[in-house]
């Protein structure tokens, strides 16, 4: 069995993570990396061992080693760097937000179906086992028709003044409520509304709360919130409710189910996502990475991680934010991607 | 110390529930019961061992042997004899929502302030501890500025198909969890949007999801599920998160802190609002009794439950409810009792 | 109706509460304050504004205008004056543990049967309402035969250096849930082992963990720890598993239906046993405080709190330290006050 | 890179369970199938698409072709196989506990050290995200020295009536938390105090309720009952608090971060053990064993799952076994392995 060399573009803390994932999954060769600055290309090039190293995405993709690219630039480069690796042949996992248009999703995936190479797009939700467990439930018919849902993702404070200069909470962070919620009901939404609020002054607001209606009937609210306080005692305050006409599913990750508190704080730190062992990154972002090798290998496109999924999500999220600026409800009109 | 008279008027299952908090509290003497039902009635009496007993409230009133009433008729059928209560000089405790429309509210504060009888709505929560001490720790100034909220006010299907002809989930629940918003942050709200979801075809839909923007700019969810499925390990899921720019609160009653698992069901009994122990009923209905005692034995108006506080709430629920009819923003003018 | 009129011997931290809440009770009226320390005594008699201190508990039992006491003193002194207060007619509500030897017990108890005072043990758990309902629906059969129990009830280590000199935490804390599982099985104890842990090198140790067998054959294990980190995020971590052969009760108190996250910490403040609120105490110990009133107007022994229950639990943690101190199982021979 | 072969010897419900989670890691291959029951092995040849099958284990031994082994026979069936297995050069995969004697424990380790072929044994716990972060988390420091831990691993009843025909609750799974606590503390178990609870009159006692005391004088109980009511919400309850001077952990899986409310029951599934996704096993188990081949591969005895390490957490748990039957305590003199 031979090994998928992949090289990372985008080299910020989230594509080092991607290299701190892939060095652990013993069906995947971190062999290029690739930023523009020169220092950070060094340091990272060190910690991982990888010989191959580029300033230009470009020079990476023209390499016929490279099978794979794992694309984690900011979300509004995404464009140009995924279609170039399509046309290269290249099996590409792009990070969440696929893009920053609905215009550039559809380039995208326009550029996937010409390319010999597979297209994933980061929803690593989905491989959260309790997710994935309720998705199963779901489909088994287990809570009946979705009526209402309601969703939580609050991180603290401290992150975020950085990100909310690129990113709001709502496409940076709801996206990942929007993409599962979609995945639950199989249904697609027809109106956003969001308010959001600017605590901090930063670029984009610190909070955003929002109110979808789908297409069958059901309803939705998703809370995110990008300010929480110093001493909130989780790395993420996540929950879900699937409420159905005949059941219903509650999530709640990661708090409680590991507390520590030590002489400074009390913390529940993350073992869900990329929870770090020995070296290397576990959980559903190794999962994630497994699972598109396996689809890379046997040359055929995901189920999980869709292009034309990640663009609905994206959709909705876009209308919500403009509803947020407009103070009106947000008609989204037809099916994206027919 | 004398005890103070009370009748009741209205025994429907919440009326006798008024009853059996009332027989517990020494400083109160269940002296009259009050509906048009002949039969209730005659079962009441005999079980309260109550003498007096009247299908129209005007000859209770005319009784001068009655300090006070409880007022427990349906929602849009309060206005009238609270009013002629007020008249008569009774100490008056008037459930909640105090009434179906803002101008009967002003009616009914007008009479309030003619009256030498006291006046409370009975906004239960602000009674329960939990809420309480949030209060306290928010004056305190332990959390900052309040930027968000959002609250869960969940419920079996079972106890509503009766109740859903009778009132919907926003003006009936949300109320509880909109008076406390306002409490929280001493604000007035702005605007309401709120969807609805009709699962059972009943007279008013089971589900409601409200949010409000506040004059603050702090922003609000509120859920409110009438339909929770059979199997649901709760008799209230109720929930409120209090997001405040250094610090926040999270409330949780009455899951997870008892839990019955019987041969048939997992149940989580209500601690918090009216237990029933040894025939009476404790908790806070309690404890709002006996502040409405307290307060009208020193005859002071009460500070809480007053009459523009329920009023305000009442507002911008019933603008909630509009909002899900026009699938419209509602914005919502002046200050209420100015 | 009269009030009762109580005074108060001991004023140590829980003899103030104890103040805080009778001043709530309006059937209850604190006459009378005790203490040898005469700051403390002005102190209190100023915060309370009462007239009648004494600085000897006789004086105070010498007063006929007085219907009751209180007597908060430390555990190894209440049996004087218990008996005292008996002798001189007054109904007596004593703290737990009632003595601190099963023999003082049996004195205490032959007293009250010569007084015509009440006399009831404060185990104030009976009072919370989650331990009564799990009573109830023991009572009712819900859960079939008690096979197995566990319980925490842990406290943070800035709370207990001054205490740890005083007593230890299987008889101070674990009393409580020794009493309630005697009342939940309404069996006896039949051996006990336990283990400690001196952490601080204080007079008792830090740490208790006891086992019990009981006469049916069923099985329990009690936590105490009283040096619970500084962070900790909980006034109480109080938790019951009580296992039926046909269902089971979980109790979670005080955590986590309240948390509060200021700048500083996190925290899950009492809402159970002595919330305070516009300057008295509520919860379990206002309801006990009351059940103590209601029995003495009735000139009824109170059913709850008897002191041949009290005894019990005692002479099982004396058993369970006893074990501690020897490494060996303490068998418990003969049904206490037989 | 080349896949390991392996075989798996004992298909009951757990041996399935193996062979689900090796038919999903790309680096390991299903070689071969061993049980002495024909139907089933031919049953789980078809489900796996296994040629080569064997009922004597001997034969599959025999094999050249076969790299490694996992072991899944009855508890006191391990030592013959492990043995031939690690003499024919084979890497062994064994699943707790061990053996069923510390005689067994001597002579497989013994075994293993002349082999050539590694030897892991199957404590899982250890791969779960949360104990693994706890024990980084303790490794650095962040909650002191370790002063009492306590621990919780409760399951139906619906699933133990055959398995208490085999083994019981204390060295069926009490042998998780006690491998834990030795892992955590890196210390050793001198006494053990136990006792059962019969309660369907089965071979095997129901309920176990262990407390060890280690070399440091920390304290530990750990609680496991097999019968827990038919309703009960999870699969598993399953927690553990680990006390320090300095901080504390709490630990608690699989409840509630996922539940599911169907038609029929409220049900919180395993999504760490073992995880069935699209037709193989994920979580901690797939974890383990990837563990095992990178072991393997690199020709390296396992730093988790040493079989000293299982050695010792057998010794203890059979201490309170021995302890349950005689009333007394255990005392464990020496360290195991020396």
């Amino acid at each position: 069995m031979d090994r998928l060399r992949i090289g990372v573009i985008g080299l910020g803390w989230f594509g080092e993570i991607h290299c701190e994932a892939i060095v652990g999954i013993p069906t995947l060769e971190l062999a290029a990396l690739c930023t523009r600055t020169p220092d950070r290309l060094a340091a990272l090039a060190g910690k991982f061992g990888v010989r191959k190293t580029h300033r230009d995405y470009r020079e990476l993709l023209a390499d016929p080693n490279i099978d794979a690219v794992s694309i984690v630039t900011m979300w509004d480069q995404h464009t140009e760097p995924t279609i170039a690796a399509l046309e290269a042949g290249k099996h590409v996992f792009l990070e969440k937000p696929m893009a920053s248009t609905i215009a550039d999703c559809h380039k995208i995936m326009a550029a996937a179906k010409r390319s010999k190479g597979i297209l994933q797009v980061g929803h690593i939700c989905r491989f959260n086992p309790r997710y994935r467990m309720a998705k199963q439930e779901i489909e088994a018919g287990k809570i009946g028709k979705i009526v209402a849902m309601s969703s939580r993702r609050n991180i603290p404070a401290a992150w975020t003044p950085e990100i909310l200069n690129k990113i709001g909470p709502i496409v940076g962070d709801a996206i990942h409520d929007t993409d599962l919620m979609l995945w639950f009901t199989g249904d697609r939404i027809v109106s956003a509304y969001a308010q959001t609020v600017d605590v901090r002054g930063l670029k984009y607001p610190d909070i955003g709360q929002t109110m979808y209606r789908f297409s069958s009937g059901a309803t939705a609210t998703l809370e995110t919130v990008w300010c929480m306080p110093e001493k909130t005692p989780f790395d993420i305050d996540e929950r879900m409710s699937i409420i159905g006409d005949d059941g219903f599913i509650h999530i709640q990750d990661t708090f409680p189910n590991l507390g520590i508190v030590s002489r400074d704080k009390l913390q529940s730190p993350d073992t869900t996502y990329w929870p770090a062992f020995e070296g290397s990154r576990g959980g559903a972002l190794r999962e994630e990475f497994s699972y598109f090798v396996a689809c890379a290998q046997r040359g055929e496109p995901p189920a999980i991680g869709k292009p034309e999924d990640a663009a609905a999500a994206l959709e909705a999220t876009l209308a919500a934010e403009e509803s947020a600026r407009s103070g009106q409800v947000v008609h989204i009109g037809s099916r994206l991607g027919n």
